[in-house]
């Protein structure tokens, strides 16, 4: 099966927006073993997208498009669908209901601009859109299956996903299969990385070994191709029985579970309770704690003190602590850790009081100076990490820092 | 000028990473007044990038290609140059220089790999690549100047803005130049925008408006295009002005700035200070505000009261009320807005409580609602909401709506 990408918008020709729906769509065909085979981006002209629609068609069997199916004037995706197969557009019923859904309109007049999202090619089926406006539809143009798709990457992505990969898996007649897993790690460099799983897998097993940096993490992905599902999948049970020892605590999580996943897995099921006092993250912890849903089973509260007033009054760090030995102490975020333990009653507290800049640096406490506590029953422990980058990037990783400890405090409880 | 652009890699045919060089060609490009007009994807494959490069260059006067330039062997790009132009690769002393200089080997042997990297097709002129060992080359095919980069981004960034954008510039006969302004725009949907702004700019002087829509918000880009710098100015300018009141209070942010710099601003301006009070969105409110560089200056403090137990020690919230009202209900978040500005001492106090789901919610509140409470020492105002989405979405449409709520609030104060 040839698989085929075809970008539409102004804003990807005028570098003003990343094709990120590309990537997506390119990444989620390889992974069920059909690998894209080309790729065009072209702006809103209708006459463009109706000249790359043809030319892509005929030469792969499934052609996958994204963009241009808004309600707005410059959305032309539609029309030039229906001109480049030869039929007109017209007033689709089906989509006319799933727009006035969307919209919230049930009776009345739509917003004209609305209406024109119900204009679909002749002939051609629907493609359900859970979340938004916009229809989605294919039709068969020279033997291939184009599937057309709104922009916007989360309907983009649901609709893929649930109604475009399994027509297209369907249409495979020879299945090359080919199995990902990725682990996620965190801890040693991409290098550090590299050297250390080196030779790690016999050769010629048809499982590869691959490397990719997605700050803060690092993603390691095995991949195995070949012809036989039950081949492929031992192939790579092996492989990750080789590799899982290797990664050991440095091992995040696997396949979908990111961080944030695994550390709510970890604190239910060690049935432990927690609470949070952040300075320089600023809520990033709370935020990324509070993204599981049930995490009000686990997680108590949190703190966002920034002003030492806070710190002494919501924590009951003690002032002449503060003005002895700074907000940015390690005495200080032992103090934030216990003090909201005690104050919120829960097993574990996590703390952190940092310096994110660009300002605030001194030679004794550059940018980047950050104090994490954690506090349970049996004391406080505190870590003093040095990071460099961006105010953003300073913040990011120690949030992930902080919230990496605590996953291995709670791997050996 | 009609420029094309060729991406080469498997990497970015199996969405293993974002093709962010064509953007940044595509940004400089448009820039300098000549978009791009074309833009396609190969593999790692002699064949394909022979055939694109010929296709490519049929339609383009110039042609921007990256990847496939480094030393191992599945880098094909400068065979399939040759091919393409039906010529032979052979070793230029140039480029051996170049590769000895930037491998640090000025006497001896090259590893083989690196020496592959001195073959260029015969004729082709080469390309400074003043960051790394592959050098750049450009030769012309079919009146279509082609312009070889490798995939490095900083490598192939420098040698775009130092060697091929002053030829391509050199190519134009009568240059266009471009503008664009962005609105940040919050609160009407995609198509009441377009019903708004329809006809309000005079159609003919080079304006265009176009609407993207990036969650949770739309950004409204006007473009001017024309002939000369101040021409070009002046028509953006004035439909500037024509926009600019047309969206009101809608308007969040202008050109760079976003609604986090934008509150910052407005916080610092009205010398007032703030603190936060989160239930369901659990730190995101806290997480953007001190996203912002500075924001110590008028932020003092942020609760992410999950629990109840929270809310009552903390922000002084009555149990009664919790008992007899519900958490999610306007009573609490009025008393967690209030509790939250009394105990921190701030001139504002932001409150956020409802129900993210997937779970939790009542057929009298279900997922989606939300109340938030915005207190000052004139009192406390709260707003109902009901938002439609994932627990993702619902967490960061409802920090996004308290947040703008707050920003209109101080563009009255």
């Amino acid at each position: 099966v040839r698989i085929a990408v075809l970008s539409i918008g102004d804003e990807l020709l005028w570098g003003e927006i990343v094709d990120t729906n590309f990537a997506r769509i390119a990444a989620r065909c390889y992974d069920v073993g059909l690998p894209v085979t080309a790729h065009r981006t072209v702006g809103d002209d209708e006459a463009a997208i109706a000249a790359a629609l043809g030319e892509l068609a005929a030469g792969a069997d499934a052609l996958i498009v994204t963009g241009g199916l808004g309600p707005t004037s410059d959305d032309l995706t539609a029309a030039a669908a229906a001109k480049a197969s030869g039929v007109e557009l017209e007033r689709n019923e089906a989509a006319l209901a799933h727009v006035r859904h969307m919209a919230g309109r049930f009776g009345g007049d739509l917003p004209p601009a609305n209406e024109k999202q119900a204009l679909i090619p002749t002939g051609a089926v629907l493609i359900d859109n859970p979340l938004g406006t916009a229809c989605g539809f294919s039709f068969d143009l020279a033997g291939c299956r184009c599937f057309f798709l709104p922009g916007v990457p989360r309907e983009m992505e649901r609709m893929l996903e649930e109604s475009v990969l399994p027509e297209i898996l369907a249409l495979r007649r020879s299945p090359l299969v080919c199995r990902t897993l990725v682990f996620t790690v965190f801890g040693p460099s991409e290098a550090e990385l590299g050297t250390r799983l080196e030779g790690a897998l016999p050769g010629g097993r048809g499982v590869t070994i691959a490397y990719c940096v997605s700050f803060p993490e690092i993603l390691v992905k095995l991949r195995a191709t070949g012809t036989s599902e039950t081949g492929v999948a031992a192939a790579l049970d092996t492989a990750v029985s080789i590799v899982r020892p290797l990664l050991g605590e440095d091992l995040v999580a696997e396949g979908e579970e990111g961080l944030d996943a695994v550390l709510a897995r970890l604190l239910k099921e060690r049935g432990v309770t927690l609470a949070l006092a952040e300075s320089c993250t600023g809520g990033l912890l709370a935020g990324r704690i509070t993204a599981v849903a049930g995490s009000s089973a686990y997680f108590l509260e949190g703190a966002v003190t920034y002003a030492n007033a806070a710190k002494v009054r919501v924590l009951g760090v003690p002032e002449p602590l503060l003005a002895e030995k700074g907000a940015v102490s390690p005495e200080t975020a032992e103090a934030m850790a216990a003090g909201m333990r005690r104050a919120a009653g829960s097993d574990l507290a996590l703390a952190v009081t940092g310096i994110a800049g660009p300002d605030g640096g001194t030679p004794d406490k550059p940018v980047g100076t950050v104090y994490i506590a954690l506090a349970d029953s049996g004391g406080c422990l505190v870590r003093h990490c040095l990071f460099r980058g961006s105010r953003e990037e300073i913040r990011t990783i120690t949030a992930y820092t902080a919230l990496d400890w605590l996953r291995r405090r709670l791997l050996v409880q």
